[in-house]
């Protein structure tokens, strides 16, 4: 389709009654009293330019709040036009850019983007005390020759529990079912200055021979629970003296959080909510769990 | 600065032995067998497409995997060139974009960008076992007359227990001491397909005075628990039937995870992990806690 010929039919709609006919940028109204451009076709950056231009007018006459463009990858010609036209940056991925302006006289109400990372770390004791632990081959541990427990990122779109479980399978080859999240911590300014969540969990073993991821594992082993709490880097350090002390908890009956799923209220979409399933279910007292 | 002087004070490190000086953008190696460029000074494009092109030859020469760059939005004309020569964006804030690149032959192991946007929900009851809500004036809840537990968006860098103070105080006036997290769901395709952690948590109220917002807030209130808990919308929907599942549960010894500080151990960074302390400290048996 030519540029003319995907202009003309962004803007019959727009004409349809004859009148009042302005020549603006295809867009729909987002929940907030903003709007929405989703470029999809290419357009001459001259063209976008006087359309942007006569659209944002219009909008502000509308008393438009938040102004919102979409460009996809292949239209990075266009970006320029935008930034030059008063927009920002919103977030990106690797296919496409956002980009936002706020044209009201009101406070920006702009929603943050995205702001942390979600990690995982996995304990996984089989019934002879021994802890799943892996040496790293690249990254902060690299060399450092410490025993550690496997960790991983959360994948867009994935469930916590489910890293858990991949992300040991991946490295290890251990098959686990999920127990719950133990503790979690906060962090800030790590990748790209951004925060870091990173969630606690135990696992129980389904399987026990170790097949080694070799991209990023140097080795994988079952280490005795002791054992692997007297390295010396896991001794000196407060982040894992907490793992040690929370493992040493949960065999006294520590208990954590649980995955339960939860249909939300306004689209259906089923996700999880994890609460501390013990004493959620208990009523006053707390029996022994042991 | 004129482009010329910027680009020779850029090259004049790379040309310091006087020999095997090649053309290249100025670069700082990570921690991953990548280069990370910081744009600052503006270029021509053309200059900088032949640099890149050179750059990238030279990177490949030497193994290199991940090739990032760093656009300030002062230098939006030399995105277009950065996507020519290969590039992808990784991720963006208003003020900058970054782009990247894998050249390696091996698997790529770019990092994800931020994928979690982190919420809180604060209950806050009084010891007249009253509720601190609130009616919103837009988003979701607009128009539909629920009395709803004070929620909000964890700003950039924030913790999250002074999340939920801050948005208590911001809508309601009330000041609070952070008690613990009860919960927390996690959620998928939210705002612009992004993931959601939505952290339940409860505080003490330090004060009692109501002193509304009035940008998002429409009304704010101490609600007798019960009254708030048989609101039709509260009963019949399951994330808000867990909230008050949970807040029965607290009268009954429901442990939640309570922040303690903890220090980095390669950034000597404060950080706060979040564990059940009273499962954490007590030994063996669990007494009574009412």
């Amino acid at each position: 389709m030519s540029v003319s010929a995907s202009l003309s039919s962004l803007m019959d709609h727009l004409c349809e009654n004859g009148v009042d006919c302005v020549e603006m940028l295809p867009a729909i109204n987002d929940a907030h009293g903003g709007v929405i451009v989703d470029m999809k076709e290419p357009m001459d950056p001259k063209l976008f330019a006087t359309l942007l231009r006569a659209s944002i007018s219009k909008w502000k006459e509308q008393g438009k709040k938040g102004l919102w463009i979409k460009l996809p990858i292949a239209l990075v010609n266009l970006v320029e036009t935008a930034v030059k036209e008063g927009f920002c940056y919103h977030h990106a991925e690797p296919n496409y850019l956002m980009l936002v302006q706020w044209i009201s006289e009101t406070a920006s109400t702009i929603p943050l983007n995205a702001s942390h990372r979600v990690g995982i770390g996995a304990i996984v004791l089989n019934n002879k005390k021994e802890v799943l632990v892996v040496q790293e081959k690249s990254g902060r541990f690299q060399g450092l020759g410490v025993w550690k427990i496997p960790t991983g990122v959360v994948d867009a779109g994935e469930e916590l529990f489910m890293t858990a479980i991949r992300e040991v399978k991946e490295e290890t080859g251990i098959d686990t079912e999920f127990v719950e999240v133990l503790a979690f911590r906060q962090a800030h300014k790590l990748f790209f200055g951004k925060s870091d969540l990173c969630f606690l969990c135990i696992l129980h073993p389904l399987s026990f021979d170790i097949k080694k991821q070799d991209l990023e594992i140097e080795a994988v082993q079952w280490m005795p629970f002791e054992e692997y709490a007297a390295q010396p880097f896991i001794e000196k350090h407060e982040p894992y003296k907490y793992i040690t002390e929370i493992c040493l908890a949960v065999q006294r009956g520590y208990a954590g959080f649980s995955p339960r799923p939860l249909t939300s209220f306004f689209d259906e979409q089923m996700s999880y909510i994890y609460v501390n399933s013990r004493d959620l279910d208990n009523s006053i007292s707390f029996p022994d769990q042991s």
